[in-house]
């Protein structure tokens, strides 16, 4: 948010908790920030509702064109305490700064403790870019020991027009929410009793996973990785070795004991793999190693930090993990990047954003790894992305990981919103801990190089994020069903059993509907359903052996069976 | 083991015990029982290693020729702690019995605490029908409190054709390891700093898992079940509900805590399905449903029972359930059938067994469910066997599960041992414990049938007792590598190159080896790695633009590229 930006959002929830004082003079006041869209003021002793919010906008116009001053002073500590002797929170607040010197600011009547900035009166704040937006519970320091006050949330831009754009985007984003499309498409579920963070998918959306898997791995297979499997846990003793326990056990769920060992369920594939590649000696011939995994992993996020699939505690990631040689290394990551390109453009999203992280040139001693470790990578990541022919990248020193650089890849969804998805990391840390090796053709052994790689990222998170890029309408090779047959009335019952049975034999994903519906309710359900075709059969198409084809709400009319499938074949082609 | 052959086999450990006791004066003396193909006997205070087998069988058959008498006789307690007042195991068996009566054998001079019963005398055993096996240690009665003793096994059988016959098939079955073989081809590895039992997929044992778990899964879509997809985890109200925190807690794993609540690693998929099934209201007209999951379960097994992939604790299940109506039943089991049939036959194991498990109809009571369920579900189950074709198969009366009927199968391997692999079974525990139930065409609510089905079993039981049927030779269809390049000489790398990526276009698994060895070598690696198709490349190979084949040691010769194709897609058939 721009600095300036960010004084008129502080400004308004100042003229906000004015007017709820004006309102409600027995209310008390804890502490209103400017924040992503806007602001929020939080109070006691109020009672607000959504029908309230008009009243409350007016209000704030009236005190805007009344353009009053913020007036900034600095107090004693005492004399603060005097003027909020009746505000508890603000007086605990005051209680809690440091030093004698209180900065306080006045708006009208209306007196704040606050260290600014804000804008110069009211009258520099449009009337019109602001919108009283809802309201929630929020304790007091955000500490639950605390009392419960009641949050007013507030949106706020720099004039009308950019809040009009953000409530139509967001109305957009409400409408494209792949909680809601997942529920209405029957693609998946949660259920408390199985356990927060953790999806089913049902059948659709099952199909939906299998066909993104089955794509992306068939991809990597045909790049010359090969699949590997390992479990979904691990003795102690590994993520001791692999540092986890030390560095990431916060992300990772509690041990579970068998045979008085502990283990723990595994929030990454890596030190699997790891132990393969060490299961014996490898020669600099045999590199690189490729080896992918559609590997399923657990860790964990607060309760209130999940949402959907995008926010869920246990993934699947389309890892793999290249371990190669300081000569291979740039081809490498070339081959990383050529993929990525490759299947998000299949996929129909072709915008994509490529980050190169290097280490703080100035604070070497803060990363693991030797300098020349540090050049040879680096060098590698960037030359790839140029010769790859990606010259335009976000260059950004200090954004490194702590144990090697790294290209992270952003997809800019169909709203314009960024997502970081694919990953491409060095990693210098997990080849030195687990001592790995190869024999180089001197017969010496060297320390390979190891690259994690994550291309869909987590398939959860990805399907989350292309619910809502395709509003729940995927390209026909990847739609759950394919097609709805609809029969007219029952007499078309044994027709529309014959063209299934023709189209299961050609694997296309097909079922027979809306047999107690009216045709038109059908076809509404078929769309709302977002079937690519509907294939309606009365006794002309009986007779003439064929089906009248809808396509994604177009009229095609009749068709063979024949040029049906054809036509179903050509637009399945990735 | 039939009565006889077990009185023969406990004789010979007496034998065994008494010509150690002739070599070690100072023996102490344990327990000496049959066991399955033979006997053992513990001592304590003997020194025996392989070199004295041929020694102490060289004894016994003395003592058999001797024709010595075994002569049981009823002492007291008394007069028996004066026996065996020097061998304090013995004492202290003596001291475990109840009663007062104790029944000793003797025969010649050695005398043995021991109920019975054995044959006549020695020369009732065939001189050349036992074998010292090996020794081990044991501690006196299984507990490791206890001193460490050390056992002799003997093989033992009703004569030498038998005992011949054994030891070859346990040649046969050693070569045949699936764990040896496992190794040899790289296959899959366990680590223990990873754990007992969880097995890591190398690239070549991970792609043969795919090839056969995509096989089973295009078999059930194909046959119209869908796929489902569920977490590895799940809180333990779900375990509760199911019934197996009460019922099956000591074949899971210990619980792991998030968020103040107990999570279980699952030890079957059902509950997950039956909460989807439980997601909406379901009507009759949607039923069968059949949803199919390869489910990764997770089962406590003791470490001394973990036997590489046929016995591990974490393994996935081609796992489906069908929820369908009464009078679905019947053909929803036939089905499941026929497809058991399809898949092992085409996997080359034509040879299955049938066992139905129907309840004890003299212990009604001891299962659940009414009345109604079991007639209707046994019959549907002999019927579909019978209406399958299937006359041929084993009634079990008293081996249903307790919740229901269930056709097992078993499958017989190359050597003509018998793998229960295949499962369908009926569930009226399940459909009532989460009160399962769809809307009938009358408008009222139903409970519906449930059948678990899991066709391979376990994957990984199904791989390690496939791998030791097939001895790693599998089809070309699922061998992980199809086929090796072999070049002459360097000179031939480019050309190597260019045969390799013809064959990588139409999705044959190859790869370029032998460059550093001898061409004999090379190829006795590739048949001793169990590749279908070596493909050797000289320079007249390359000048005709051709590859000289092997097929399986058979030496096919010279075959162009687009022949060779052809022949690898025609072997690749199911």
């Amino acid at each position: 948010m721009n600095k300036n930006l960010e004084k008129k959002r502080h400004s308004y929830s100042h003229i906000l908790a004015a007017v709820i004082k004006d309102i409600f003079p027995e209310a008390k006041i804890g502490i209103g920030p400017a924040i992503d869209n806007g602001f929020y003021y939080d109070f006691k002793d109020i009672d607000v509702s959504e029908d309230d919010f008009k009243e409350i906008e007016k209000k704030m116009r009236k005190k805007i064109k009344e353009d009053l001053s913020f007036e900034k002073e600095i107090i004693s500590k005492k004399k603060a305490k005097k003027i909020f002797k009746d505000d508890p929170y603000k007086l605990e607040l005051v209680e809690d700064l440091d030093g004698e010197e209180i900065s306080v600011y006045k708006t009208g009547k209306f007196i704040d403790l606050c260290k600014g900035p804000h804008v110069k009166s009211t009258g520099d704040l449009d009337p019109q870019a602001f919108k009283i937006d809802r309201t929630s519970g929020a304790y007091f320091k955000g500490d639950e020991k605390n009392e419960m006050m009641q949050r007013i949330y507030g949106l706020a831009f720099e004039n009308k027009k950019e809040l009009d754009n953000y409530l139509k985007m967001r109305k957009e984003a409400e409408k494209r929410d792949h909680r809601k499309i997942g529920k209405n498409l029957e693609l998946f579920m949660f259920d408390e009793e199985v356990g927060q963070g953790l999806p089913l998918y049902l059948p659709k959306g099952a199909m939906l996973r299998k066909l993104l898997m089955d794509f992306a791995m068939d991809t990597y297979l045909k790049n010359d990785y090969k699949i590997v499997s390992t479990p979904h846990i691990a003795n102690e003793e590994l993520w001791e070795r692999s540092g986890h326990l030390k560095h990431y056990a916060e992300d990772m769920y509690g041990p579970l004991t068998v045979d008085e060992k502990k283990y723990r369920l595994k929030p990454m594939n890596c030190p699997f793999h790891v132990k393969m590649y060490k299961s014996k000696t490898r020669s600099y011939r045999e590199l690189p190693k490729r080896w992918a995994e559609m590997g399923t992993v657990y860790r964990y996020e607060k309760s209130g930090e999940l949402h959907g699939l995008t926010r869920p505690r246990g993934f699947t990631q389309d890892d793999a993990h290249i371990i190669c040689r300081g000569d291979q290394l740039q081809d490498e990551i070339m081959n990383a990047l050529k993929i990525t390109k490759y299947i998000y453009s299949t996929l129909g999203m072709e915008d994509l954003i490529f980050k190169l992280s290097v280490r703080d040139p100035k604070k070497k001693e803060d990363y693991f790894g030797t300098d020349e470790q540090w050049e040879k990578a680096e060098k590698a990541l960037e030359e790839a992305l140029k010769s790859f022919g990606q010259t335009e990248y976000i260059r950004d020193e200090g954004e490194a990981a702590f144990y090697a650089p790294k290209i992270d890849i952003d997809a800019v969804d169909a709203m314009g919103r960024k997502w970081q998805l694919s990953t491409i990391q060095v990693d210098f840390n997990i080849t030195s801990r687990f001592e790995m090796s190869y024999i180089n053709s001197e017969g010496e052994e060297e320390t390979p190089f190891m690259v994690h790689r994550a291309l869909l990222g987590s398939l959860e998170r990805f399907l989350g994020v292309y619910i809502e890029h395709t509003e729940g309408m995927f390209p026909v090779w990847l739609s759950p069903v394919q097609a709805w047959i609809i029969p007219i009335s029952e007499k078309q019952d044994s027709y529309a059993q014959k063209v299934r049975k023709k189209l299961r034999e050609k694997n296309i994903r097909v079922s027979i509907e809306g047999i107690n519906e009216t045709l038109s309710k059908a076809i509404r359900n078929g769309e709302t359903q977002k079937i690519p075709y509907l294939l309606v059969v009365g006794s002309k198409e009986e007779e003439s052996q064929s089906v009248n084809v809808r396509f994604r709400g177009e009229e095609i009319g009749e068709m063979s069976i024949d040029d049906l499938v054809q036509d179903i074949e050509e637009k399945s082609k990735k």
